[in-house]
């Protein structure tokens, strides 16, 4: 590989807020950006070497945009990825690589693999039809997922009763047995070409019901220590197994009898390690840097208790945005706003996050709460 | 003032590393920024919504550049202030002031400021022939300083005897008394348009001396409380004196009999405060956007120690640069790099900067003692 602080040009499939904060990192090391995204406002626009507009579901775009870097990498999933099959075989370096984006665009193959690979989940069947769905042999409610292109909550069908089936989605899917869980986690874990693999700590987050979106985000766990390791130990092997180079972001179930499920991967930076960049001595953003450039992994240790809070669109506000109550929050000792630069709320909307710093962890989830209710997104 | 986070357009006279690293921080906050710079190739050229490449010292071209922003900042002394003072009286905001900027150009007006302000500093004497410096009554060896232009070292003559004086500067310089000093400090303040005026904990640095530029920085210092708190009022005061709105890094002599003497001034984020990003709760660059948006100013407390180096272009090489060493101090713990993005090394380039954080103190010297062995700018 070419020197990552020289002359490489580094790809980047999207231009969103991951791709923005990723950019914040690669300052540091001097790396040529080029972005794809079809979006001429996506938030990346102006703070990259080359900003290219187009879709990322196109093959000819898509294959075009990789044959002008040395190094592609990925903020969304949603990519096309026969084109980048095609310029790995080239000899583009692509990471995550091609065959682990294709497993993970599709939640049949990604079950699929956490059965294969005796990685603890929620029991499925996959659906072609609605008659597979009758089949199903769990009670009811239980969930639907569509394989492809889910997001963000959507996608997802709680099946209630016999009555709700003809609601069903037709698309292929899966069935999934709903998880009485006490506690939603995640690990972040990252992987170099070299073998090397590490995890951030635990994470625990609280989701917003209404929009399934995270919306509090507390790091590091306080669970005990034993079911720390075993999240960790799953994202090792899940890591390993997949060898994946670059980041992974594992969501987990703690049920209410202790055990853990995982729930979804995503092979890239992920909206439950946003308070790294604060709370930890190496971001994830630092992290899918060193390890897609196959440099020695960083020190994930957290710094001290973070709390982080995704800044939605209000409800009821569509239009250019402007930020109520910013000057409040900056009062806060350990308050860190990220605003994602997109110019047009919409409700629900991810329009930036604030960590919140703090030794004393109450603290912390009591500034967020305050954080939470002053600062507002409306038009 | 237009929010920040909006449709603020804010513009940077100089688009070098103290830009770049405004602008990291900037993006936190959506902030339209637009740089002008003579060298089409700066470091910021990529990196913001607008690059205009045009000299920092003519007129016309900063009053055209500053009438397309809302507010305008400097991240080096050494621009055109006639045109600042034309903008500030058609309504642009220009922080730090275009009169601190003028007075802080000229050495000898910032020692006439301090002499008129009680503000501790080495005996000098205004010099404007040769004549003037033969009349100077301190003992040699002493200082002669440009008045204009100095930086990084150069503008500086050390007058050793009376056989020196043939090499004098002719152009107008200030003669000062050489102090013995025991150590140099500095302190970074900011004050915002509000009048909140805050102190970053003081800082101890070393220099090369060969090249007169701060190699080795430790935050915070270890003198005694009596002596910080004197050169945090000491900064306190001129920045209140001076009523800036914007950084100001404060460069002191601390003398062998425990007497603080301000050597110099500095109206924008500086290098004795780069260690900040990592070291402390806000960095100077968040500070200075808070300190010019008129925003709460934030909480300097040091996270923890914190070194950090300035990475210079290795004597004996000119040319593209060539990072050695990087794997390497990847490896350490604790240890963030910056590269400023120079496609061309030179002896004592400042190429970038490496901050290594450790709660134990002598631990963060040993590795900074490490990095400063290992890394290497070559070409």
């Amino acid at each position: 590989m070419k020197a990552f602080y020289g002359d490489l040009k580094l790809g980047i499939l999207g231009g969103g807020q991951l791709g923005r904060m990723l950019i914040q990192q690669a300052i540091n090391y001097n790396v040529t950006v080029k972005i794809l995204d079809p979006d001429r406002e996506a938030p990346c626009r102006k703070l990259c070497d080359e900003f290219v507009v187009g879709s990322l579901g196109d093959y000819e775009t898509v294959y075009k945009f990789g044959k002008k870097v040395d190094l592609l990498t990925i903020e969304i999933e949603k990519v096309n990825v026969d084109a980048l099959e095609q310029l790995e075989r080239e000899g583009v370096l692509v990471y995550p690589q091609p065959r682990i984006i294709r497993l993970i665009q599709d939640k049949g193959l990604q079950k699929q693999f956490f059965k294969e690979n005796d990685i603890p989940t929620a029991d499925f069947k996959m659906i072609t039809s609605v008659d597979d769905l009758k089949q199903v042999d769990f009670p009811y409610p239980y969930i639907q997922k569509l394989r492809r292109d889910g997001y963000d909550g959507k996608g997802v069908y709680r099946v209630a009763d016999e009555n709700s089936l003809a609601n069903a989605f037709t698309e292929p899917s899966i069935a999934e047995r709903l998880i009485d869980f006490e506690k939603e986690i995640a690990v972040v874990v990252a992987r170099n070409e070299s073998g090397e693999v590490s995890t951030f700590p635990v994470v625990e987050m609280e989701f917003n019901p209404e929009v399934n979106l995270v919306e509090f985000l507390i790091s590091p766990s306080t669970l005990s220590a034993e079911i720390q390791q075993e999240a960790e130990r799953i994202a090792k092997k899940i890591a390993e197994d997949l060898k994946i180079v670059g980041l992974l972001a594992v969501e987990m179930f703690l049920t209410k009898d202790g055990k853990i499920l995982v729930n979804e991967l995503a092979p890239r930076p992920h909206n439950s390690g946003h308070q790294s960049i604060e709370g930890n001595v190496v971001s994830q953003f630092e992290q899918h840097l060193r390890a897609i450039f196959d440099q020695p992994l960083g020190d994930t240790t957290c710094l001290s208790n973070a709390v982080m809070i995704n800044i939605l669109g209000e409800p009821g506000f569509e239009g250019p945005a402007v930020y109520r109550g910013i000057e409040k929050i900056l009062k806060c000792p350990g308050v860190y706003v990220h605003l994602y630069g997109k110019a047009l709320t919409k409700p629900f909307r991810k329009m930036g996050h604030v960590t919140i710093v703090d030794n004393d962890r109450a603290k912390a989830i009591e500034t967020a709460r305050f954080v939470q209710k002053t600062l507002k997104v409306v038009s």
